[in-house]
């Protein structure tokens, strides 16, 4: 279905504790799915690979896999979050609150600083990327469990998003799914027509305004033109997509067809046609800080719980003391790898 | 695209008033769409049209044309609800509470006691039967006006849930819609697992059996049967359709594909990916009681209004004081029909 | 129980036309329920009152009273606003799209562009302003119906925030409320956490900085302010209210006392506790836009209506095309005016 | 403030296992709360206390206290419930997955088979009798911890509602909340006005055919009339409580009185004039089945779940695959004691 043209497999760093001989691992991935994208972004894609000190120690064995989708305009190297993250699963590990797995950090930057993670016409099919070309890679490179229930997903608010998205559409790939923050779960709050930046984006020239707007500090600017690239693509938009919402003699407007394409892409509104798929799923974690400054993030997040519920969808929505970005790590660390340790471990 | 086959048009009924000489008109529609259905219905149907008494006193005038859609289980002769229609719309013109319009009434009882208005390949193309072949009928037959917007839909309950379903999935036929307590608006309340005719239902034998639980007063067993027929038809189920709900080891189950297929069928579930279509239409008005002895009926009716207004869509949502049947005449009367005759006419 | 001190009735300005000899009047009421509010506004503030045609032509008429409260920061004198509603009614009567009624324009402009008509230990207790010494000066000078159902309440925003609560807490008084784009009816949306003027009202060391930031274009921060003042009122606060969020180690925080008195003063959160009285209205009417540019109000009134029908409470929420600001005067002249008269003609 | 008349300390049961000899033990605590109640329940009443080993074996430590509710009609002795908590405390010590704290089991029964642990002028101050009754005798006779962060509540249905609503009001005394599948935290679902048992409870003429409902099988009846007496006290209603909701003329109507009593005792209702108390607490954990049989719980808990996001309030909420009774003893001894545990330990 799909070829690796090459695959550059370079060991990049070996940390050597006592104890533990865990080991990060750096890839390019070539991938036809983003090949020929209208940003003109690269088809090989950096992708980091923790491996933990078992992986070396114990070479018949293999392991769970989690992956792991990093959030909108998170430049922070790779490399520099995967020393996070093995600096978090040795010491896990090492009190026994987490088993041994492997952890994949794919990259979702893209010329708008965050691709969404979604299959796009003009920003390329970042979903057959993350779901098909690098889990092939990692099955083919590494000595990984391949049943869904040995796949975990997590990512943090547009890698939430991503999480959820690729878990709900491939139940037969992912078994567990943790949101942390997850953005864009429904069409709600500032993601709605009273977001200022809907004005200043129907304003937008080309795609490198759109990067221009993150540089000068137009957050919402440059990630809602992202968004839009990404859920309702279109090669005729000056910024190769469309927008849900507009102004036109000084008042917002509905493209009703933009509107329908990115709110079908939510979450949320994904629950009751995706219940086949979804209902396959082994855990479902969902969690955002009740301070959170983006508003539509708690609004979209119960709107899904509540969706979930109605469908009889076990899971659970964990609402912290924190805001978008101040708990991050300490919930990576004290409760998305445990639970996600304990999920792909009791998995069949 | 079909053929009409036979036209049984006969004059039944002619109220002779000094100053109203409206008229009701029974006719047989055939249809192809219903030709075939599993369960025996026959592609004859019965329609009643009320025709004011300008229509035969302005021989070239045209109109514009309500249908009216009745409920589950409801087997009052649509000749005797088009006399209630004949009084009201008389008294309504005649105190200019309303402008004259032509008042469609389909049939939409089947052996099930109930369609639902939609396309099922075991109970027949029922959306087919009234968008297509009753409107076409219609216009080929009266002097109606053409456009969408001349076009209303109404309905009570299950016709509520028709009249919804039709007008977002047809704006290109119709232009307003006004919603009695529909029901089945979303899989919530007494529709979800916890209603017991779930059981009930799982043990069900055959078609003949759904008829007789109606008339053997299982209201529920018949209703949830007939809308899974409808909305995930199944020829190879006993009833003809998938339960989104059953019971095993004394638990209750969710069967995630039909709940899927049904949710899915429901309007506030339509919106996101109806909105193009949505956004055409002319006016929406949802009513139902304050104490509506259906538990799905207020969640679901809200559930609509707040999907329709995170998508920008203007409605009404109406509360008033009664429960599912007691003020449905008064509601027709005072309330549906002037407000239909006023968007019929306000439209272009 | 209270004393006009003076009554300074001024009859400013009376219209001529052929068929409608309507008048406005402009009145100084003295308010002991203002008297010391620590904002230093007068306890004589001004009220306009409209008196249609027939109140001259029929001096023995009583006729129903509308008290309409104005917006948040809405500086247009009472007059213009008065020749506004002149010309509606006077062409609604006219065209018999409605009775004669009398119309109450009351001032609820403070130091701080918003009282927010509520009693408040420090801005001043503007509900019973209202609800007890204008009502009495009104019913004392001019010929009214002085039952309940005769008087209505209607609001644009704060008025409509005011509206409803002082519907909701006074039906002895009022018997029908139209709340159009009510502020305030619960604390979501941008009234909430993500609300980045919470930080800068942290900040402001007088009163005198919050009409200033009114002046500079502040609008959030002001108009917060102003609420906290009013639902949350305390003396030792620099800005006489206390604020539900506010910023600490760069970390929005939430004072729960705070909080608490805000959210239990929004009508989404008194249905429950004031359900006795609400039960008692003749009518409530929710409007808002669907672009509304405000996010807590769409929310807010969503939230309203389905505590309202939880509770059985008979309503109508309608949601229309626009935002904010820009159709209030046709929903006043088409659907408010209308609407009000058929109520407080069809009361008791 | 009170006094305990007398105290019949009974060493009822004294397991002997080689690890564990942790203790069960039955006391009766005389209440002047309940003294005096309509119903003729004793102010005598049962409380199980489960000791761990470590109580016996370390004579000089203190120990948190989790106190455990029980639901409605549960009448299963609290000497067997204790030997459950027994089983499942004593294993989880020894796996280490729990610290040793001391378990209470206070009775919550009475004539109407569920006192709702509510304070009643005509039931009984059931509130006041297990946070300060129950409570201060535990703490005089058993080596407790005394701070609020090391007393717990846990409760299932009924037991649910009790230990929020205990919670929510007295932060003072308890630190952490775990509410089972709790029931009726708001007037929705089957509390509602479509619960076809309002028309048989407006038919019960005595106390005495409360009790009888529930032995001859009308759950609802029984149990919603308790909750009556529980949260609309009235001496002079036949069954000692007002009902919400009533039949007359074959329509269902509300006791707006009643039905804003009740709902404000509440805990969806509670949260924003309980926000001071709320913010207070440690931690609060909601769940219940996916497949609940009880249409009100899901919906209940889902919307004080929105209630306690919007005040910014941390929290949990978990939905698990199960209905209303399948699977309570493994989440209480898998979930609710480890939850506990490290609650009741990491608390100041």
């Amino acid at each position: 279905m799909f070829a690796l043209k090459k695959i550059v497999l370079t060991l990049l760093f070996c940390t050597t504790l006592a104890a533990a001989q865990s080991q990060l691992v750096e890839l390019t991935v070539y991938s036809p799915s983003l090949k020929g994208n209208l940003l003109g972004d690269p088809a090989d894609q950096n992708v980091v690979v923790y491996l933990p000190d078992a992986y070396k120690k114990e070479p018949q064995r293999r392991f769970p896999v989690l992956y792991f989708l990093h959030g909108y305009s998170d430049t922070t190297p790779r490399m520099e979050a995967g020393k996070q993250f093995q600096k978090w699963m040795d010491a896990l590990i090492a009190s026994a609150s987490a088993q041994p797995m492997i952890i994949v950090l794919p990259n979702g930057l893209n010329k708008y600083y965050g691709a969404f993670y979604a299959n796009s016409s003009t920003t390329g099919n970042w979903d057959d990327y993350i779901a098909r070309d690098v889990v092939s890679h990692i099955d083919k490179n590494y000595r990984t469990l391949e049943s869904p229930g040995k796949r975990g997903f997590a990512g943090h608010s547009m890698g939430g998003y991503g999480a959820l998205t690729l878990a709900f559409r491939h139940a037969e790939v992912f078994g567990s799914v943790y949101a942390m923050s997850p953005c864009c779960t429904a069409l709600v709050g500032d993601l709605g027509p009273s977001n200022s930046a809907w004005e200043r984006i129907g304003q937008l020239q080309s795609p490198d305004e759109v990067s221009q707007a993150l540089k000068s500090g137009q957050f919402f600017v440059a990630a809602l033109s992202a968004m839009c690239a990404a859920l309702a693509p279109d090669p005729q938009s000056k910024i190769l997509g469309d927008a849900p919402f507009y102004v036109e003699d000084r008042q917002v407007k509905t493209n009703a067809s933009a509107a329908s394409r990115i709110a079908v892409s939510m979450p949320a509104n994904m629950v009751d046609s995706s219940l086949p798929n979804i209902a396959r799923l082994d855990g479902i974690f969902i969690e955002f800080g009740a301070q959170d400054e983006f508003s539509h993030i708690p609004l979209g997040a119960q709107e899904l719980s509540r969706e979930l519920s109605q469908a009889g969808i076990p899971h659970t929505l964990e609402i912290y003391e924190g805001n978008h970005g101040n708990r991050v790590e300490q919930r990576i660390s004290e409760r998305m790898l445990p639970w996600m340790s304990r999920q792909l471990n009791s998995a069949k």
